[in-house]
């Protein structure tokens, strides 16, 4: 069986996973433990949990039990004192209080989930990730990045982690012993790098004989990918993974319908072109289909998150990536 | 096998049940809908939900699984956001939610759980205790009640609940099916009483043919059984079951260390003294034997409810009943 290791965390992972689940793979999903946005943010600031959200959304895309129990994980309430928290965030966040330990925590989860697979945060710590601007402005916290109140079109010019430390070993090992590594769909500067700015991570991929493959974002995120290509998402990764990781890349060819392209338009996000003719150049193996869901997504209310309306159709994504390896 | 139903819910009954589950009974416990202090009345006051808290203790009590897990429903967080709650709380109120139904609710969280054995809400909607005093004086909430600023020396006169509506049918159901009947141990006005105002309760409990046996408190509680004997309580349980109704009366006949006493006597709580001439003259079974449980209890940080430091032997309670049924 292919060992198939997810770097992200986030909905576009969710995506991911809720397509790969379908095959008989091993999946594996390692993520940032830099979030501190919304429900999540509160839970790891008040009570110096690690970051729940993302392991949260991940554990319940690979959990295979009765549909109520993942619905409950995934409930937010609306009002009143737990407003804009998940019940799964709460969850995780008492599970590593109740056994001291996050990673049994993480582990009791996934057994109540009955969870095929593993999801592995790339620290036992919470870490705390900032962003300097072309413009040498500097941003702390990673929801202040991902949300960000300046000018969209200043590029981030570096990320850094603090505090610095060890890489969850489990997750180098899983790196070490993947058929495949896949990065994104996802906010590549603040779900996606944050776990190869951890010491030893981004060597351990470009040690691993894997397929590193990309998925580029459907849409630029404002603040983050403003304008961005699918080369320059590959460009960027390959800054911190070293020039010529990527083996493959992923992108959408079919631009969304008109409305859709307007409705972002307002948020600053734009359709990434697929920019092929340069992806060959750059000597990637480029698989360009139309990849978009026909569903579209609105988000719960008590969410104060920004989430997209548009997401990859989690099969075609899934098949892309079997036939890859 | 006996069918055993209690009537109560509250630290009482989770004592009760944690003897109980030793044995091969059916248990099942009937619990009251008026609870509205702490955790559970700020999530019904909030969410519309049943009050959590008398639910989740006895699923718990009634729970055959990982202790983690059973560590995890009991979690209560100790500050932040979640100050005061508890997992056990947030997921029957989430779960009552997601399935859009509070039985389908309960049973999920039972299946979750392990629970063996029925817990089972006396109503299926929340309900608001009131009670007026001798002196006249009205008290509205289960939770002023319990918690009185009154001269304690008031008696209570008479309850009431709202809104008037239907019993849960299962639970006359397990009323009319019952062996035997438990009523405490528990706050006598806040916890047992209120499931006997609802329609129907109090004449189905007269109509089984199950023994009724009444567990008296070991201390008395301020504003609602000051200077209770024994036989008080079984007068008190009789004026809303009727005369005669109560078979037996398991009391504990030796006093607690002289320092609980004095630590009691500050709360203005005093042994309950087993007056055990005047019960056998009223003629019921007296089950009198030392109950205390040999540990005391100090409450989790982050509750703001009184709790009691005395709790019954668990397992003396549990040979007594069914030595009586």
């Amino acid at each position: 069986m292919k060992n198939i290791v997810i770097v992200g965390g986030g909905t576009g992972t969710f995506t991911l996973l809720s397509g790969l689940r379908k095959f008989p793979t091993n999946n594996a999903v390692i993520v940032s433990t830099a979030d501190d946005g919304g429900s999540t943010g509160r839970l790891r600031e008040e009570l110096g949990v690690l970051p729940p959200g993302d392991l949260r959304q991940c554990l319940v895309g690979l959990s295979y039990t009765d549909p109520v129990l993942q619905d409950l994980f995934s409930y937010r309430f609306a009002k009143g004192s737990l407003a804009g928290h998940t019940v799964g965030n709460i969850i995780l966040a008492a599970l590593e209080k109740v056994t001291g330990d996050v990673e049994r925590g993480i582990a009791q989860t996934a057994k109540m989930l009955n969870v095929r697979g593993e999801v592995v945060p790339v620290t036992l710590f919470p870490t705390k990730l900032s962003a300097t601007l072309m413009n040498g402005k500097k941003i702390v916290g990673e929801h202040h990045i991902d949300e960000p109140r300046h000018d969209g079109n200043i590029r981030i010019k570096s990320l850094t982690l603090k505090p610095g430390g060890a890489a969850n070993p489990r997750a180098l090992g899983l790196i070490a012993a993947a058929d495949a590594i896949i990065f994104g769909p996802g906010d590549l500067y603040t779900s996606t790098i944050p776990n190869l700015l951890v010491k030893g991570v981004a060597e351990a991929v470009r040690r691993s004989s894997a397929k590193k493959i990309l998925i580029t974002n459907l849409m630029t995120k404002h603040g983050q990918t403003d304008k961005f290509k699918a080369s320059d998402f590959v460009k960027s990764l390959e800054s911190y993974l070293g020039k010529g990781s990527v083996d493959a890349v992923i992108v959408n060819s079919k631009k969304p319908a008109a409305a859709w392209i307007a409705r972002h338009k307002k948020e600053h996000s734009e359709f990434v072109e697929p920019d092929t003719a340069l992806l060959k150049k750059m000597k990637l193996k480029v698989l360009a289909e139309p990849l978009l869901n026909g569903n579209t997504f609105e988000k719960n209310s008590g969410d104060v998150l920004k989430r997209s309306y548009l997401r990859h159709d989690p099969d075609k994504l899934a098949k892309l990536i079997l036939d890859a390896v």
